[in-house]
């Protein structure tokens, strides 16, 4: 299996940094290739900006269709077109960040500012016409799990937890961007109380992670719903026969 | 009253910008003192990295510890010490954006990675010694409203839309960082479908901005739960007798 693993924080000898080693032996351990994208070794820049789509500075710069066209022409930025390429190439992509005011550090965010544009990351099309998101699109097919470290203990972060529940507030990256484009998203995994791991918790979150990187191919995905099948109406709300009442993001999932 | 417009659109031709020029406008109209961050203009830097706090880069850099140390012995980037005086001078502050990726744009997300450092945006202690936040922090007594573009039309974005509710996909950002450092949150102004904005809709929108603007004062925020008081237990767990059975985000709007 091909595995990309795309991490962010600003120190190697972090918390972060031990993990995403250990995580990378795990897998080479178990004949996996693994390519990696270390945000801030790369230096990489999360801003959106006309300079990445040989657009004109003088026209009005509209994000969607300069993307778009920069796609289709291959003039993106070369650090945009080695990002897309390692997708591409990969069957799993791992997401690891340390969980900043409640989502990804900047220079993750940027990542998918940047890397998802139009062509690539949305506004692609079917056969017949209907656009591709949601369990279809140029990512299809491949796995993506989310590996999150924040600093609160672990209830604060439970169902009825002051700073929300983790996979509401991981909603926006796991079905909106990762499902987005089609990809299967496995169970995120969350190491709490990051800013004082004792020696057994870290054993404890090693020993999970390399538990999770074993049977990543069997494991069940979040069954998000798909856009393409009959949960959803043609104003993309799901019907009312669907999780009769139900509302907020768990409607989303099909054991919600 | 003093506002602070922050925007972070790349394009000052686009509909973000026009928003924002006739927002400032009515603004001072009213006779408000306005104060921009208009971050794509200002070349913003979204990367939390070592370099903000004078810290040592052979040492391990430890994102917390370091930032509040450059904070108390004023050694932080002088461009995050003009944010905080911003803030402080604030009353009021807009928080002016296009969705991507259902978030906040990359330039954003790091305006508040690199300014809400600790001291400043977390880690107070009230008298007694409690940690403030949620409802009381170096930012308590201001006003906030979350002004947004979405491209997706409104009903993708509702209770059961396929977008996720936006207040939900807000939640990260009106929960997690405006109402955590103390500041009240005014219910948000969404513009959708906003790719292909027609000329009504526009003065609809504008309409709606002034309206909004010109009853600032007296609009009751979101009814966010303070963390001190009785409604969390002290693992800042919702008590089961506050919205006995409600999970997710909606339960910690005390009309939820």
């Amino acid at each position: 299996m091909n595995v990309l693993w795309i991490s962010a924080h600003p120190e190697p000898r972090s918390l972060n940094g031990a993990l995403r080693d250990e995580g990378v032996d795990a897998l080479r351990a178990l004949g996996h290739e693994v390519r990696e994208s270390d945000l801030y070794a790369m230096r990489w820049n999360p801003v959106v900006g006309h300079e990445d789509y040989a657009a004109d500075p003088n026209e009005r710069f509209f994000v969607g269709p300069r993307s778009e066209q920069a796609f289709t022409e291959q003039t993106l930025s070369a650090d945009i077109v080695a990002e897309q390429e390692k997708l591409r190439w990969a069957d799993a992509v791992i997401i690891q960040f340390p969980l900043w005011w409640y989502g990804m550090p900047a220079i993750l965010k940027g990542w998918f500012d940047r890397v998802f544009v139009k062509g690539f990351g949305y506004g692609t099309r079917a056969a017949d016409g209907r656009v591709r998101r949601y369990g279809e699109g140029v990512l299809e097919g491949k796995r993506a799990m989310v590996l999150v470290t924040a600093g609160g203990p672990e209830p604060t972060f439970g169902p009825r937890g002051v700073n929300g529940a983790m996979d509401e507030l991981l909603f926006g990256l796991q079905h909106g961007a990762l499902w987005y484009t089609g990809m299967s998203v496995l169970p995120p995994l969350a190491v709490y109380g990051a800013n004082r791991v004792s020696d057994d918790h870290y054993a404890q979150a090693v020993a999970e992670l390399r538990d999770r990187l074993k049977t990543w191919e069997v494991t069940e995905p979040l069954p998000f719903r798909a856009q393409h099948g009959s949960d959803y109406d043609e104003d993309l709300v799901l019907r009312p026969e669907i999780a009769p009442g139900v509302t907020g993001l768990r409607a989303h999932l099909a054991d919600g």
